[in-house]
Formats: structure tokens, sequence, C-alpha cells
């Protein structure tokens, strides 16, 4: 790909991408159902990270079920508890440092909830990155509200962002409103996934973007 | 594709295949990683899973490391004190009664240790289920000695046997010697991964083969 052919206004998704948080929400998401009685098979759950835990919980559960709230806050509490566990995915700090250096536009954009973003934020040692209130921002990923939103926030327009995300959710949700996504693998999303839902490119990690964006 | 094109000999793999244990696995290797010192994505551990742990540790660090056995060791008592989480995947148990009321020969084909086998088999409820000891069958997957012992011990030549398995080093294993594979997507791996190792195809889950191997 060319990467030349990518304005520079960047949007960073967070969960994921700049933090190797996907594996602890599987297996968090995971024990969570067991616990409310639910039995979810871990792929499945794998390919619904990514999109808001409003979302999640009736697409794995084929419907409305009255527990959502009860799940997500179970989810939120045994993904909290290992949060010693985190790590930045390889090359996250130093691309955000990059396009400081360089002056590039970019915000985060993340639907986390905002205890989750907090603990995101300060495995990513940047708690000083703002991002758009997920819940201020309508529906969450794969709805591209937020994205709207933060690109509202940069004072761009959409077909100006590039979007660097790990999951199908995140390419789906720009290419409704014609933002280029460049997918990362760090995420454990297969490629056929990623391009299929509408990224423009795939690569391994945020190391992989660092002076390219 | 034709599933009566297939000889009725099966090789099932058990970790990941019949039972739902990669994400435990994935979570599991990443703390024993972590509290030996080394920091490795969890994307990739992933894409490790199904090779034995021998050939693991060196392939995810990269070369030798002389904690290869302190690793292994760490990892599955991470993964057995998990255990009571795990789930047999969708029609496991079913698909194994198919394959005895028609009189289908199989066998169980794993390369886990012992220990972690009996969990697995354990939450299978099949206890009763032999399968050739990876510790005696020399090199594991993607190695094929596994997989021409198992057939040795069933009385089949490869090319008259199906393997069931779940990732692409089962895949790349059945192909070196001529195996056909029907992998699963339950060990949350990419349908282009699988295929592009020597998948001839590829289902959701245990459950989409039964009364058809």
């Amino acid at each position: 790909m060319d990467f030349d052919a990518y304005k520079p206004a960047v949007l960073l998704d967070l969960d994921g991408t700049l933090v190797d948080s996907v594996y602890q929400h599987v297996v968090a998401w995971s024990e969570a159902f067991q616990a409310h009685g639910y039995e979810v098979p871990l792929w499945r759950i794998h390919a619904a990270i990514g999109m808001g835990g409003k979302r999640l919980v009736p697409w794995l559960l084929r419907g409305h079920v009255d527990d959502t709230e009860e799940l997500s806050d179970d989810h939120r509490r045994r993904f909290l508890d290992r949060a010693d566990q985190l790590r930045a995915t390889r090359g996250a700090a130093a691309l955000v440092d990059d396009l400081e250096r360089r002056e590039v536009a970019f915000k985060i954009a993340t639907s986390a909830e905002a205890e989750i973003r907090d603990a995101l934020l300060e495995t990513l040692g940047r708690t000083d990155l703002a991002s758009a209130d997920a819940d201020d921002v309508g529906s969450s990923k794969p709805a591209p509200d937020l994205l709207l939103a933060t690109c509202a926030d940069l004072g761009v327009e959409p077909e100006d962002a590039t979007l660097v995300g790990d999951s199908a959710w995140d390419a789906e949700a720009a290419r409704r409103v014609g933002i280029r996504t460049i997918a990362v693998r760090c995420g454990g999303f297969g490629d056929d996934h990623l391009l299929s839902a509408g990224a423009d490119a795939v690569v391994d990690d945020p190391g992989a973007l660092i002076g390219r964006l």
C-alpha cells in the first residue's frame, strides 16, 4: 500500500490496539457469562470484542437479556482485577510520541467504559491523553458515532482521517462514514476478517506505523 | 465440499478442538512468560497454540532458552488452576457418540501433556478414551509423528484418515503425511490461516460434523 496517500489526521483505538487487552477481555467475559449461567464459546466472544458491552451481550446471547447491565459490571470487575497483567502493544507509546513529535493531529477514539479506559491509559503510561467520552456520543462501534465525534473534535472531515484499530468493528464503523482504517493484528483477528470488514491495510502492531502516519 | 469423499478413519485433536481451551492456554502462557521476565504479545502466543510446549517456547522466544522446562511447568500449573472454567466445545461429546454409534474408527490424537490431557478428557466427560502418549511418539506438532503413530494404532494408511483439528499446526502436520484435515473455528484461528496451512475445509465446531465423518 501507499502510505503517502493517507492524510495526517489519526484516530487511535485504545483497547486491543494500544494495549494488549483482548485475550483478558475474552476470559473475563467468559467468566462473567458462566457466573450468570450462560455458556458462550470463547472464539465467539473474541469475535465480539470491540463492540461496546451494551451491544456485545445481546449479540452473543442472540437477543435482549435482562441482565446485560449485571453481566457488563461483572466483566468489568473481572477485567480490572487482572489489570496488572496488561501491557502496551509493541510500539504503542512510541507511535504516540512519534505523532506528537511530527505534529500530526490525533486523538484516542475508544468506546471503553471510563474505568477501563483509565486503566488502559495508565498501562500505556499516558493518562494525559484526552478522548471523547463513549457515554456521551450515542451508539458504540460498529456505529460510527464515536468516530464522527472524534473527527469533529479534531476539526477534520471523516474522509481526511485514518483510524488505527484492531477489530472488524473498528473497520466497519469507519467504512460507514468514509474513514480509512489501518488494522493491527495484535488483537488476534485474522487478516481476512479485518479486510472483509473494510480495513484498507493490515500491519502487526502500532510499532509498524511509526513515521508512516 | 463433498464429505462423502472422506474415508471413515478419524483422528480427533483434543485441546482446542473437543475442549474450549485455547484462550485459557493463551492467558496461562502469558502469565508464565511475565513471571519469568519475558514479554510476549498475546496474539503471538495464540498463533503458537497447538505446538507442543517444547517447541512453543523457543518459537516464541526466537531461540533456545534455558528455562523452557520451568516455563512449561509454570504454564501447566496456571492452566490446570483454571481447569474448572473449561467446557467442551459445541457438539464435541455428541460427535464422539456419533462416531461410536456409526462404528467409525477414531482415536484422540493430542500432543497435550498427560496431566492436561486428563483434565481435558474429564471436561469432555470421556476419561475412557485412549490416545497415543505424546511423550512416546517423538516430535510434537507440526511434526507428523503423533498422527502417524495414531494411524498405525488404528491400522489405517494416512491417506485414508481425516484429522479434525483447530490449529494451523494440526493442518500442517497432517498435510506433511497426506492426511486430510477438517479444521474447526472454535480455537479462534482465522479461516485464511487454517486454509493456507493446508486445511481442506473449515467448519464452526465438532457439532457441524455429526453424521458427516
